[in-house]
């Protein structure tokens, strides 16, 4: 079983992390991040050696209003590029488009003719086809690729062996362990990576991990994965993402020994950044509802809501979760 | 390696729980915890069956002054009964002693005249012979006993298997794994607990674990080295206790399966308690500069004072502690 990959102190050359500050941060503020942030964590990002930076959704807007939401819901290129120009330097940009909710076909360009690198796609387990349909455009179009097969821990081990074969036999270049419910133990944790790893051997491919830290457990579940081979390493600045939030990226930094990153620069931002949102009074990061959401393997959405509603009679919300989840 | 103990689904009857929220956060609030509080917090952990309960300190009246903290630091008897009488209940109450600190020949009392079930006492690796003399001590009259290594995380593996001969020879019960620096990654303390468990099966003792939160790994260091064996496991409500904090007893009665625990009892005491602490200034938790506090295995009292001081200039502090710890 403990047959870790690498070690704690030396540098595993296929490890790449991506900040998904922006994309799953903005679940938290409807996408409003001033100009002056995307710029200052862009450049922070090129300093900390992050080797992606996700930009946000690449959503349909015919499915949702552009005035509804901030633009990087929508992640047009002139606003990418207002950013990062050609992007000339080490980072790579990626955005996701969630299957069903996109335009891909028009909305994402061709590579050659775009800033963006990566389309990572976001699927359920029960529209496999369509997401690889929307792999095989954007490798078509010149693309790196990810497959992201959401709320994982919901998924029978049956199900879940098919995706990761047909997925196998796609183009596509990363396929993501998605703990979206912040439900599982490292232990878990560990056995799910080897299932995916198995596959990625036999075809190939690269696998990532995206965690939740409704139990405060997303970066412990990252740095799990990554010990049995998983490379692809998904992190949000201050752990900025939806409910409990993700795997924190300044620990993510501490933890990795290649040289190339750089915690300092992401706690710089933090420092400029990060607490100002706090002050603002935008919310995330462990809380008992989510733990709560969390051991009960579903959707964050009620323990958000309890939060907002500054309730803390924990012990109801329980009650509530056990007669409406389970 | 992983020949991991139990199942995720089934019950350790080996574990026992123990609530430190009294002792290790004491030393966030000086002790200062309002009767009510206490009293609730004794009740809640009945109900949520909660092993053990530690009340606080013994320490020494003549070198620290009962005027300058509150009277857990020194947990006379009479405090401890005026809480829980005779305790005719299955929680047990424990007391920290840390060697050199305390009058234990004087202020430790006969266990049949005392409401104390275990005496558990804190050393450092070269004070180990005065530890035992405490043990011994504290065996003759009658109590369990615990000892606890304290900053383990800087303890070379040659000293400490001396020390972990030493104490196997002794009567002590419990021999403790502590992270007080919250340095340890769970793979490390995975290798570190199979140290001690190779003690423990070579001279019938018990092994425990108390983590901190520097890096949001307590819970998941707790549960790793559950996994491993350890049984006496240290958590706090809300992870209350120094700097970081300690592992969430919230999390860990929701990991535990056996049904005597009852995660909602320790809820209940956070909305009535927890949430009013916070309120009023106490701070404690996850923040930065125990990050890297944590990653330099170095104590946290920069980190409290830099937070105190409401500093946010992380980068300055990480190269102040480079110049001071390293």
């Amino acid at each position: 079983m403990s047959n870790r990959q690498g070690s704690l102190v030396s540098v595993r050359q296929d490890v790449r992390v991506v900040d998904c500050t922006m994309r799953d941060g903005g679940l938290v503020n409807n996408f409003a991040f001033t100009d002056e942030f995307v710029k200052d964590l862009y450049l922070a990002n090129i300093k900390a050696g992050v080797d992606y930076m996700e930009f946000g959704y690449k959503a349909s807007k015919e499915i949702f209003d552009p005035k509804k939401f901030g633009k990087w819901k929508f992640s047009d290129e002139k606003d990418i590029r207002s950013i990062v120009g050609d992007n000339k330097t080490d980072l790579k940009i990626s955005v996701m488009a969630d299957v069903g909710r996109t335009d891909f076909r028009q909305s994402i360009l061709n590579r050659k003719d775009s800033a963006i690198d990566m389309i990572r796609v976001a699927t359920y387990i029960n529209t496999i086809p369509a997401c690889i349909e929307m792999l095989e455009d954007a490798k078509k179009k010149g693309y790196e690729t990810t497959a992201n097969i959401m709320a994982v821990s919901k998924v029978n081990d049956g199900e879940l062996e098919i995706a990761l074969d047909m997925l196998g036999q796609s183009s596509v270049d990363v396929i993501y362990v998605v703990d979206s419910f912040g439900s599982f133990y490292p232990e878990q944790m560990e056995r799910l990576c080897d299932k995916y790893l198995n596959v990625a051997v036999k075809y190939n491919k690269k696998i990532g991990i995206h965690a939740h830290n409704n139990q405060q457990l997303a970066f412990a579940n990252t740095i799990e994965a990554l010990s049995r081979g998983v490379s692809y390493l998904d992190a949000t600045v201050s752990g900025m993402g939806r409910g409990a939030g993700n795997c924190y990226m300044e620990s993510l930094l501490c933890f990795l020994k290649n040289p190339k990153y750089n915690k300092l620069a992401v706690m710089n931002f933090v420092e400029k950044h990060m607490l100002k949102l706090r002050e603002e009074g935008v919310v995330w990061g462990y809380d008992i509802p989510y733990l709560l959401t969390g051991i009960l393997n579903s959707h964050p959405s009620s323990a958000i809501q309890f939060i907002k509603e500054k309730r803390t009679d924990y012990s109801m919300f329980y009650q509530e979760l056990m007669d409406n989840v389970l």
